[in-house]
């Protein structure tokens, strides 16, 4: 994939969308995505998994509660990677990430993932060059392993503009809902902001060739969730998945 | 690697050696095992992963209990693989593998692996060709993201004569102490041999590329066991580990 620059593609919806309309096709998808998942489910042959990668406040949270509203929980997990422990330390990175894809007939929700090993080691260089190389060729494999086990992968990267960002985080002082969010580190890693953007720039480039990144314009949150949603319903809908009917007897 | 030809390999060992010298040999051998595993531990900086295969009654119990049975259990963990669950079944057959892998200073032993996945399920035509064949890049892959993890990976295929087996077997029948370990399977398994033998080959063939396998011949228990430990020792030995020392104050 030839190298994209973040800071050329635009982090708004295109002016002429209306977000009456988007959002009346937002409530079709969701339909639609219930519907996908209970068939995901039933039919046991597939399962799904979406990756959300961005910026502190890029909206990641409100994507996954938005997007996966309609979905039985009961067919759906989301699992957000923190600070690795100590014991998932001493494995290796994809260790963790491994143990909790998605079986057939689940759909599973990483909010951050095995990109964070190639993004925020890589700005705060807790690991070495040849290390995060290393880790694209093995990112790509891994993608590869779950893909021809019929785990369909989609990745999203929440693309929020800087000032978008500022603003975000300035709510998150003074909204008592959201004070919870506030994280004194957050200002800090503002200021790596282009080692970021790099880091993801490159992330792209390198790890595209089995499972592609979609960059989704996230200043506004209509938009955001109506991408996101509108990929997942066409991946599921590619998979032409049908009711297994009654079993047979063994 | 070229395609190696398992009948022309010798399951025996050489005539002229003193089976009195080995003995004396692998006593060396376990006491130098001791030493180094409690180094691995206590360093932290690397795993062992000793991969036995081999057909039923090749003697990869025996191999584990003597040729283990110096070091310390804190340190080392024996994982046997058995026909996958039902969970397991729903995931990437790398899936249960991979969580048990050795974390930093752990030494695993695994008895059977993911390799049964390229032989016993291609022997009975469970799974098509060309997935074995996506399988073999699949571990190729998997073993490579495990050695640039620090993971010494040593395979040992455990070589016998189909007359040594049923020997054996036989021997199951008869003797109270291993009548436990009789599988009617086994002797119908037996009818396979050909099969078996073809799938080890190919496997080696397509699975030495990052992790060479090493043919053990394995009709003389004495002998297997100590071409495992000293493989095993020497290539701890190549680690060069050191003791850590008092640890710093944070």
């Amino acid at each position: 994939m030839p190298k994209l620059i973040l800071n050329k593609i635009s982090t708004r919806a295109p002016k002429e969308l209306s977000k009456e309309k988007i959002k009346k096709e937002i409530s079709k998808l969701q339909d639609q995505l219930a519907e996908l998942q209970n068939l995901l489910f039933a039919s046991a042959s597939h399962s799904l998994l979406v990756i959300l990668q961005g910026m502190d406040a890029a909206g990641k949270d409100g994507a996954i509660s938005n997007v996966f509203e309609s979905v039985n929980p009961m067919g759906c997990r989301v699992i957000s990677f923190k600070r690795p422990t100590e014991l998932e330390m001493k494995h290796d990175f994809l260790w963790r990430i491994h143990q909790v894809v998605p079986e057939k007939g689940m759909m599973h929700v990483f909010n951050r993932s095995h990109y964070e090993d190639v993004i925020i080691q890589r700005v705060h260089k807790w690991v070495d060059e040849p290390t995060i190389k290393k880790r694209f060729h093995q990112i790509n494999e891994f993608e590869r392993l779950l893909s021809e086990s019929n785990t369909v992968v989609l990745k999203f990267y929440l693309h929020i503009s800087k000032e978008e960002q500022i603003e975000r985080l300035n709510e998150r002082l003074h909204d008592p809902s959201k004070m919870w969010k506030h994280n004194e580190n957050d200002l800090k890693e503002r200021d790596f902001w282009p080692q970021y953007m790099k880091a993801y720039e490159d992330a792209f480039a390198n790890c595209s060739e089995i499972i592609p990144w979609n960059i989704v314009p996230a200043d506004q949150n209509w938009y955001k969730e109506y991408l996101i949603l509108k990929k997942v319903v066409e991946a599921l809908q590619a998979l032409k998945l049908k009711y297994p009917g009654l079993k047979k007897e063994g």
